[in-house]
């Protein structure tokens, strides 16, 4: 591999939501191409028609192959996956063709990391409706990714800048998140997620891991888990070198996480990590009625690839408004360049993952 | 009742914790004094080494009754309840004679308030532990004061600026949280957080309801608790003239909650309100490895007398150092101190609660 920086294949996602519009806002910001050769993987077309919308000024070339790309800075290079018809593209509306096609640019995504063509992949917001309306397994993109890389140990990080969290589990019922919650499982994350944090350069990652209970359960108080579940795998964890913490009340460690007084949390559910990172990512306007920022970045662990996404939906409501904001497709591309470097400086052979 | 601030009664907490610190510096600050009549109820020599530990420059008197009260604000009165032995305290310590003591300014502070000698009571942190040393019931404030004035329905509203939550539940495990998501609860807490906005002067209090599962259940795909109990809830609500809204997907409405879409969201168990609660009001130094603020204020909802408290513990570790914030102890006098003005002016024999 050369000194060049890393080639990020990005998804385009949805057709009918804000994907395509991000994609050609995030293509036209000169932070993109430093971070990266960036690299659309969808439809000529759509994305001709989302540079107009958001009046990127970019010019769409259609490409075949990745070694086809130029990566210049006033073009999207669009690795063609499929035809899809963009005259009958109704934009924020659930379609089956739209589900379809959204799958598809996801797996060539995937299977050109997997054949080293490209270095990192880029998700833009699918749709699990229109998927399962395609007659795709309803499914989201994590589930994708690990069914087609054979992947068993994996979870999902938020990052907000220096905000990291990564979850247990995430989307399944509270009551099932709190079955979840096993030492095996714990220990597997906690591992993840300190491997993550080196990828990303922090040489002795400092990781706390969340209680599940209110208090972290009050010595079993409230609920068993914390003390039966979460503090063996916490101390196993410490046993094998990681330098971890817990497990801490919930309503006090992202508090800390923010004062820099730890590298990343261990969350026990979906709604424990996502309430505090989209509270610092998210920005709200209730004059101007619509979300003004969208940051934070989703990372997938575990994987044999390099997986980051943006944290947030297809945003039907937006969708042909060119008013999108592509703050958090920036930030998942610039971390996914950041990972590719760590895997690119690793030295050659060694597993990474 | 005179058109003079209301008389609010501070308890001093455990006398081992940094509660008679920060009430004597939130005695000394002049918003303290503008907001109400403060009086402290608790041990004069505690309050006497507090004011020198927080160089605070007060003059602590010794009262017997609030008629002796005289609210000067270069003096703490403090309604003496029993004898405690200064010479004995052990800050950053569990004792079963600080539990005692902590406990009985707490009945204190109910009674006069019932009887209405005060107009409001504010509390300082106690410590479970100690409490249940001193072999009195191992509950905290809430329980205490539901108990002592009869109430069966009630509920803990967090609040750090215009960011209010109220909760469903709060110290229960996380799976018995899950059981009491009932549609008669559910409604219940939506009418309590709807009075109590309109308490603060909020005419048409907009509530935002939570769910409980991940994206409020995607219609039952991840639990059935948001469809079957929280939505005819919020039905019920909305047929009885309450603006409220839901289930939203809990990882957002407090984004939204912040940028002003809503006044008040009403939050399924303990820490889906108070993390992004804390969040906000809470800051931790990394650097200097302590908190530098810990705003925020609890307030207990449905009761006959009002109750507001600072919200965060006895922290014990920053006990005896004089370095304790009293920023959340001086909201939550703030806020008992509105809303005694606001009972104050409803019409004479208003049931209000």
């Amino acid at each position: 591999m050369t000194g060049q920086p890393p080639i990020v294949g990005v998804t385009m996602g949805d057709p009918a939501g804000v994907g395509p519009e991000i994609a050609a806002k995030a293509f036209a910001d000169p932070r993109c191409r430093v971070a990266c050769r960036p690299l659309l993987v969808g439809d000529a077309d759509v994305m001709a028609e989302a540079v107009a919308l958001t009046r990127a000024g970019l010019r769409v070339r259609r490409i075949a192959s990745v070694a086809e790309a130029r990566f210049d800075p006033a073009t999207i290079d669009v690795l063609q996956v499929g035809a899809f018809d963009v005259g009958g593209l109704a934009r924020g509306r659930v379609s089956p063709a739209c589900g379809r096609a959204s799958y598809d640019y996801v797996v060539g995504a995937i299977d050109l990391a997997m054949s080293g063509a490209i270095q990192a992949t880029v998700t833009n917001p699918i749709n699990k409706e229109a998927v399962a309306a395609a007659g795709l397994p309803s499914t989201g993109h994590t589930e994708i990714y690990a069914r087609r890389t054979g992947t068993k140990r994996y979870t999902m990080m938020l990052v907000e800048g220096e905000f990291r969290v990564a979850h247990v589990s995430t989307h399944v019922s509270l009551r099932e998140a709190c079955d979840r919650v096993k030492k095996a499982r714990v220990l597997e994350v906690i591992v993840l997620a300190d491997a993550a944090c080196r990828a990303l350069g922090i040489a002795r990652p400092r990781i706390a891991v969340a209680g599940l209970n209110p208090h972290a359960g009050e010595n079993g108080l409230f609920g068993a888990e914390d003390r039966d579940e979460i503090q063996p795998a916490v101390g196993e964890a410490v046993a094998a070198g990681v330098a971890a913490e817990g497990p801490l009340p919930p309503d006090t460690v992202f508090s800390k996480l923010r004062g820099g007084l730890y590298d990343l949390v261990v969350a026990m559910y979906h709604d424990q990590g996502h309430i505090p990172t989209k509270l610092l990512g998210f920005q709200y306007d209730a004059k101007a009625g619509r979300w003004t920022s969208v940051a934070g970045v989703n990372v997938t662990l575990g994987l044999p690839i390099i997986r980051t996404s943006v944290d947030h939906g297809t945003a039907f409501d937006l969708a042909g408004t060119g008013q999108a904001s592509c703050d958090s497709l920036l930030s998942a591309v610039g971390y996914a360049a950041a990972l590719a470097n760590s895997r690119r400086d690793s030295s050659p052979g060694e597993a990474s993952g």
